[in-house]
């Protein structure tokens, strides 16, 4: 039976990295015999400038009778004045919350061959190898009550909610733990008790569930210490789990640490394993249509989503060692390039991993 | 007219590290003739095992009897298990919403003879000197309604209020723009305001702002796209202003880009500049009673007391002074120590910035 994959380009240099993984895919296709149906669909701006909205019900009812989606990346300037209400990045959050994609996967990893990009001393950062496990559909980003008053006194008022209830916390709980059992058997579990309540019910329900998984060791941080730790030794950690809000801010600086955000991957999973797989880096309207963006992210979420929601770990694996082949012959895009190794466009990077294959 | 300081010296190094700030201070007494007149309470830990509650209202009373506070620090693992109502923390909270000590000002600045301390590459961080204004009395850390209850279906719900009405927001914006204005006339605040509607609010009341300004030029940044960015290249940065939970986060991540948190002095103050000065480290339990703590950042936040509450900016140049030379001197306690310096007790080296004066 075929694998349908819904392709979302999206935004800036959201169609360029797209195309380079759909070309990388197909090779795998080829090879691997996976009988892969693509149908491609818009999201964010480019929904927005279409459909007047950034993720049409349509879309989302398409998406959801596919077995995977790769999206690119959303929003650009183009669209910085639009209502609130129908911004870019709402797609990307009405098709994560409509999807239930609440486990997001997002692996903090340094390749060797790039271990120069980093902004962090060598011995710091070499074989980085992190996961962080964010919670995507609940938090302080759906919570209600949210929005904009104004107070008897004529002064606004703004205020969001922050807000989880056990369930939500014990299946990303479980999310984590079964990925650190798979990995070094580590796991820190990253909230705010000492200020937040919302949070020390989080810790709670982790402490809960760690007797089921005694080959795991737990840890708890405060998410203060836990930005501190990850710029003094990130080493330290293999997998963490956090809630949406601070895992959007410490999986970015995790990224960071790496220098190469351009080659990092992830995947936003449901209950049953389908997924929304989209590079860690976002739309950077600045270089779009220049063909000079790396697409190395994109195509290893394109390995991603062959691995966990369409069972091709061997093409996956296949894709993953071929981006290693390129890199280890020099080639870069510019924003991972080097002295002595070669700057390449968008498209001959994708070239270059399908003719590694 | 004699000036009252109110010292909390608190738990775990607290004690250790304020006894050398207070010779120092001292010392600075003598030579500048600052008649300075102190005072001491009790706060965190150490007031909960003698009254039961982590800042009683007296003690709360007497602080705001005097020109200024110097806190230690609060907090310790003999005080986890604690009703979550009177942790340590909460004392810290109450004497900041008590006081009003809406405007937290914390530094991230390199010395030059501690760079090789950083995790960062000398290139990222040399020179670096960030100021971070964290909004300290509102937000998430105090909005309401909060905590935990209990749903029809039996499963708990944890909850917390992010909110801010727009003359916080004000207030805490002017202080960022005149110490901007006072730098180098770069302000860059962080939000969500691409999520948070709580942080489209303080966009907004930003851009009001900024016309007032013409001097101090204003950027807006995401807060992820901030942490990313403190270590992709964080000179890019003067001074950067954001709410009370992003605020902990970043100013802990850009403290750590020092490498050497032991050296970094804070100060919270209110509209009249009445202040509490507290260094950016904790308690350090695990290192308390030993006399190894690093007394600098205890003896440099006294030194932001003299300068900013109490009028003796004199003083306060001749305390920093006085750090720097023991620094060239090559003396260093353990948490910055390397090769070919000079390893020294806390008391030591406490004795020793008295001695450079
Ligand atoms: C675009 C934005 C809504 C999104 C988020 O905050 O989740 C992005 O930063 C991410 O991390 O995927
Ligand atoms: C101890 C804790 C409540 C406090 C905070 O989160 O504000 C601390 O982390 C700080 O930054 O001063």
């Amino acid at each position: 039976m075929s694998k349908k994959i819904m392709i979302l380009p999206g935004d800036g240099i959201g169609p360029e990295i797209v195309e380079q993984a759909l070309a990388v895919l197909s090779a795998a296709d080829s090879k691997f015999g996976l009988d892969l149906e693509f149908s491609e669909g818009l999201i964010g701006g480019a929904a927005i400038d279409e459909y007047g909205e950034p993720l049409t019900d349509a879309t989302l009812e398409a998406a959801r009778q596919c077995d995977a989606v790769l999206l690119g990346a959303v929003g650009g300037p183009k669209w910085d004045k639009v209502e609130p209400k129908i911004r870019p990045e709402k797609g990307l959050l009405k098709i994560r919350s409509g999807l239930g994609l609440y486990a997001n996967l997002r692996p903090a990893i340094l390749y060797p061959q790039l271990a120069e990009a980093s902004s962090l001393k060598p011995e710091v950062v070499s074989g980085l190898d992190i996961l962080i496990v964010r919670e995507l559909t609940g938090g302080i980003y759906f919570g209600e009550p949210r929005g904009i008053r104004t107070l008897d006194n004529g002064e606004k008022q703004g205020f969001n909610t922050y807000v989880y209830k056990e369930s939500e916390i014990e299946r990303i709980a479980r999310t984590a733990f079964e990925a650190a059992r798979k990995r070094n058997g580590k796991l820190c579990s990253v909230d705010k008790s000492n200020v937040l309540e919302v949070t020390v019910l989080w810790r709670e329900v982790l402490d809960r569930l760690a007797p089921e998984y005694p080959d795991v060791e737990l840890s708890h941080m405060l998410v203060d210490n836990a930005a501190m730790q990850l710029v003094r030794e990130p080493k330290q950690f293999d997998v963490m789990v956090t809630g949406n809000m601070f895992g959007d801010i410490l999986s970015d600086a995790a990224a960071m640490l790496t220098g190469s955000i351009g080659m990092l991957p992830s995947a936003s999973l449901n209950e049953s394993g389908f997924g929304l797989y989209e590079p860690c880096h976002g739309s950077a309207p600045d270089i779009a249509g220049q063909g000079i963006a790396n697409p190395l992210a994109t195509i290893l979420s394109a390995a991603m989503m062959l691995r966990y929601s369409l069972n091709g770990g061997k093409a996956a694996d296949a894709i993953e060692a071929a981006v290693s082949k390129v890199l280890d012959e020099g080639l870069r895009t510019a924003d991972i390039n080097t002295d002595g190794c070669k700057k390449v466009s968008t498209a001959e990077m994708g070239a270059a991993v399908v003719a590694a294959f």
